[in-house]
């Protein structure tokens, strides 16, 4: 775990970082990323698991928009830029190791591109893989 | 994206699949692994990101608490094996191309291993990186 992070477990409410220095501590992947989750701020549902770079980071918090980098593409992409469906971003969130984010959001539209309202609709279990809801 | 989730995008509601050949779709990353948040079914807060590799999603399907495949311990971990803070796993699910899991979870004490709640205690915005809420 990075110093940063480690020191910052016994911090108390309020404790403050430079972003810069924030940023400069985030052990992302060997290809430069980060997990970033969407939460819709007002239900609380899981929308979907994208990731981010160090530039969608600070394009997100710069323009108030989720800006991921999409790995297929090799590129960054504000969630919605062709759809629509964009994401206001309301708060952003480390985790205690710095590996993993949390983007709380106000979801314009469906997230998912199957235009589902979020991505988690395949129901996981014992008895096998099912579809939960019907495709709109 | 692997063939099946692109063939389950306009599935409708119901449709199954078998186990074996959902967790075989599954596009793991090179180490093996995939992202699974963990989700207070109760609450629907957001508690933590982990990893999981097939035998720890496998095992949390039969054992119905939540294991994860540590990467700094390189080892399968039944979180609060050690704590006492498990997760007994309300329901799985994957997202619509294969490549992050949702858990819905109840979660016994604390899930952070700063005994703080959940793991997404660091703020962060334009203005920096600030603690939320005390060290326990």
């Amino acid at each position: 775990m990075p110093t940063l992070f480690r020191e910052l477990e016994a911090a108390g409410d309020g404790r403050r970082v430079a972003l810069n220095d924030a940023l400069a501590a985030i052990p992302f992947n060997a290809d430069g990323l980060i997990p970033a989750i969407a939460q819709d701020a007002d239900t609380n549902r899981v929308l979907m698991l994208a990731w981010m770079n160090r530039t969608a980071i600070e394009t997100t918090l710069r323009d108030g928009y989720a800006t991921y980098f999409s790995r297929s593409r090799n590129a960054l992409w504000r969630k919605g830029e062709t759809s629509g469906h964009l994401q206001s971003l309301v708060s952003a969130h480390l985790d205690c190791d710095g590996d993993a984010l949390l983007l709380r959001v106000r979801q314009t539209g469906p997230a998912c591109h199957t235009n589902r309202p979020a991505c988690f609709y395949l129901r996981l279990s014992q008895s096998g893989l099912s579809v939960e809801g019907d495709a709109p």
